[in-house]
Parts: C-alpha cells; structure tokens; sequence
C-alpha cells in the first residue's frame, strides 16, 4: 500500500567552505541578540510530499531528484534526507 | 552543566500562502524525473550550534533570534524549530 511521506532535503555547504550568508547573520543578527550561539549556518530547504509504500524508499527517491535534477552540487554542497513525521513540529 | 545543541530553524511560507520557488522545482524538475512527488515546497534553513544547559532552552533562545533578528515574517512565514541529534544525518 501506498502512502504519503514527508521527506525534507537540507542542502549546506560542505564544512570546509565558508558559508558567507551564516557568517553574516551570525555577525549582524545573531551576536546582537544572543551571547550563547557559537556557530551559524545558512542553507536551502525543500520540503517534498512523497508517495511511496516505505520510508526507504522516499528517502531514495528524493536523493535521485536531487542528484538528477541538480538541485544540489557535490563538489561544494552537503545535502540531508530525512523522511518526517509531523511537517508541523513547532508552531 | 552546559552543552552544545543543533538547532535547525526552517523557514516556510504559510500553506495558504503562494510558494513561486517550489511550485517551479516541481514543475520543471521533480516531475521530469518522477511521477511519485505531490507536493514540493522551498525554505531557508539556518541551522545554530547554542551553548545551553537543556534542549527546551536552546530552542527558545532560536525562536527569540529568529523574531527579534526578523530572520522571518510571521504574516507570511510559518516557522519549525528542532532540535538535532546528529546534523549529518545522511550524506
């Protein structure tokens, strides 16, 4: 049986290469406000609605995506897949 | 005793709200490669390293960056913020 699944992709650069958009909220935004924030990274989110009859398998199916459809670059990017439970999670 | 926590803040236009960036990843991306994705929608993430003495407290320091920093409008903008066990997760 098929079902649906939430399946985010985060797409960051690698940690060796500078991340110039983190670095400047964390310059202008974040050390006005906090003293506790030690680091900050800056990335790009899509949030896909899978139909797919497991997890495994979602997950799977939204790497291909974004391998074939060069939503990322694996010279400088890391990406995360993660199936999700509730897209709702915090407010 | 404080540690150091993940904090992902995720950025989303509300779901009434119109999302141009992942209405065009579906059209001219997902569905070219699969016929399995429904639904896609785009996001910022930021992800935060926060010195904190508990998890609850981590994310409220995030959520209090992200309102009072303007890192989002909240009338058109929903927010999720989690925090992560392990930020590479996959990949």
């Amino acid at each position: 049986m098929k079902m649906i699944y939430n399946v985010e992709l985060i797409i960051l650069n690698k940690d060796g290469i500078r991340d110039p958009e983190g670095e400047t909220i964390q310059k202008y935004v974040v050390e006005k406000i906090s003293k506790n924030i030690q680091n900050t990274r800056a990335g790009k989110y899509i949030l896909f609605k899978v139909e797919s009859s497991n997890p495994e398998e979602a997950e799977k199916v939204v790497e291909t995506i974004a391998e074939q459809g060069r939503l990322y670059n694996p010279i400088v990017h890391k990406i995360i897949v993660r199936v999700i439970r509730d897209e709702n999670s915090s407010h």
